[in-house]
């Protein structure tokens, strides 16, 4: 029985323009792939989004090897800037050039080439599992989480996770992610007395009350970061008011924050850290000062141990390079899951993602079907 | 001879729609009114602005008092929330409505009657100018400074002058003013590196830069008054960035502020003050932070001396009431004629200058006719 080209199959994904949240033909196309080699698949659709669920074994089984991605793809952005079709998947010079060529298309083929390899192969003990989604890039809200919801409702479950995303900054291999620090904003108004710039006396000034307090959230270390985790941070990245009369003191002000922060903080905590200052500023000032906070996900860690080692030790043989445990990056579908099971994200070099010219060296996509390949014959070895 | 009704003069001037720059007929009905009584009118148009300068007796007297005021009005903003045409002059229960009705064709009615009556009356040994510009409320590049340059190259000159702008806080006949503070603004433009919002440590933080250098600026005292002005301010009067993704540090964040100085400081010296803090900025944050500064006019003062006493005596025999000499408010055209001349300002209750139903009560007119009047007769006498 011939191998299953991962290359061949990134590309035909690449093929199907699935920009969230249109499936575009890539999961029925990955369904068709998967059942040929006897996983069980089921389509679970919420929302005006298209996810996959497929599994080779028996339902419920206490040794299910689960894989989750997905094969929604960002915008392709400005077209004409792109020197290969967006959805062209062409190859040149051992580079294979698409939207979601690295994000993530590349990382689900791998392990769907990979799986399909391995159960015919080498049947093993136990399940294989992929939660495949289609939304991702949008809001996430109907997309790994509906498959984690449907697998709980129908008894299936998974006893330890690979999340396919593009994990290593500059060469294969260098980086997996044990963990994600969470991430949240909130959304300053503040509101003064508008007045005459020659009598700030008579005014309460919401812009001066806005500089203090963006100054003092920004200069406050959160920490120096954690055993596993980097320091959290905090930016400021908007301050508006649009008055443009320089004799007029304005009557209100807007200004945003994004945190990004590890186990040392909480969503709740740093709300009310948050609430403290903007007091105190209504207090100095004699403004009021609203916020509204959003918790995009808390920080989260699978602990390094059997799972990590596995991942790394796979890495290792194929790269001959010890991948780093970090916990570095933006959020990833990864934070819902790590309430069921031990996850861990491993895949290629990300460098070109949601850029122009998108693109992925063949090679790469090779070395990470094998990595795949052997964390699965590891895991049931 | 009958006196001039400085009420029925206010209201003509009214009925003029001299919003600037627009003449609108009231420098051509003052002309009227002066000529008749002996003045030498001469118009001093410039940049598309109407002037009119007024001189009864000899040119280039060693004594010649002068006037300055202005006949040019603010728009009448929302037309629909006045409760009488803003140029219709309507009076009700001795009240007269109308745009310029305090700021300040009564000023100007009131000292054109109390001049007609003087010199008609009791011709003094010496001269009596208006100098009355149409460009009070815009640029003021065109106004009372060409009618000072006009003055200059034709060999006149005043050897004291009253302005005649509204003065008084509440009631008639509380505050004169002797000098002003000045004012200036700043616009600065920081620019630093945009970048992903999870990793501040490698962006450049434009707008984090903004917030501790408006707080900085804003929470700095300039003084705390001097012996005739009261401390200096600045207000921030915005900051504006334009970006609405949570996730993006931005490349450039810009602000402004707005400075009221006394004779504590010079436009020159607060610009280099500005500039170092621009740099602290640049350097605390690796930065470029872009200064554009306008010093629209340097503090000025007329020392307590010969005419605020004269002044106040007029003021004091007429309401009873002895001003306060202040140095507050925004500029006013005096900053200009303070090079040429000593110079005061007194005029009636300002409260309603610029705004809907601006309005004046009679009496006020005819009491500051009569102030303007005891001036004239007691700076000749």
């Amino acid at each position: 029985m011939s191998e299953t080209d991962a290359v061949a199959l990134t590309a035909d994904l690449i093929r199907c323009p699935s920009v969230t949240p249109e499936e575009g033909g890539a999961l029925a196309l990955l369904e068709t792939v998967l059942s040929g080699a006897g996983f069980a698949c089921t389509r679970v659709d919420r929302g005006g989004v298209a996810n996959l669920y497929a599994r080779w074994g028996a339902k419920g089984h206490a040794k299910t090897f689960g894989f989750n991605g997905h094969t929604d793809v960002v915008p392709v952005g400005d077209a004409a800037a792109w020197s290969r079709a967006p959805f062209g998947a062409e190859i040149v010079d051992g580079v294979l050039y698409g939207r979601g060529a690295t994000d993530m298309k590349s990382g689900v083929a791998a392990f769907a080439a990979a799986a399909v390899d391995f159960v015919s192969t080498t049947p093993p003990e136990g399940a294989v599992v992929l939660a495949i989604t289609g939304d991702e890039e949008g809001d996430a809200t109907d997309g790994t989480v509906a498959l984690l919801d449907w697998m709980e409702a129908n008894g299936e479950a998974m006893s330890a996770c690979l999340v396919g995303e593009p994990t290593c900054p500059e060469r294969m291999g260098e980086m997996m992610k044990i963990g994600r620090r969470g991430s949240m904003s909130a959304w300053f108004t503040v509101k003064g007395v508008q007045g005459h710039s020659a009598y700030p006396h008579r005014a309460r000034n919401p812009v001066a009350a806005m500089a203090r307090l963006m100054d003092r959230l920004a200069s406050h270390p959160l920490d120096s970061g954690t055993e596993h985790f980097d320091a959290s941070t905090l930016a400021v990245v908007t301050m508006d008011t649009g008055n443009p009369a320089t004799n007029v003191i304005p009557a209100e002000c807007r200004g945003t924050v994004n945190i990004r922060f590890n186990d040392a903080h909480t969503g709740a905590k740093l709300t009310d850290w948050l609430r403290a200052e903007a007091d105190r500023v209504q207090d100095e000032f004699g403004v009021s000062v609203e916020m509204r906070v959003k918790i995009s996900g808390e920080s989260f860690l699978t602990p390094p141990g059997a799972l990590s080692d596995l991942v790394g030790a796979a890495v290792k043989a194929e790269t001959g390079i010890d991948p780093v445990l970090s916990t570095t990056g933006g959020t990833s579908d990864a934070r819902f899951i790590k309430a069921h099971c031990p996850v861990v994200e491993f895949g290629l070099v990300g460098q070109t993602m949601h850029q122009v010219d998108e693109r992925v060296e063949v090679e790469q996509i090779r070395q990470l079907k094998r990595i795949y390949g052997r964390i699965l014959a590891d895991y049931f070895g």
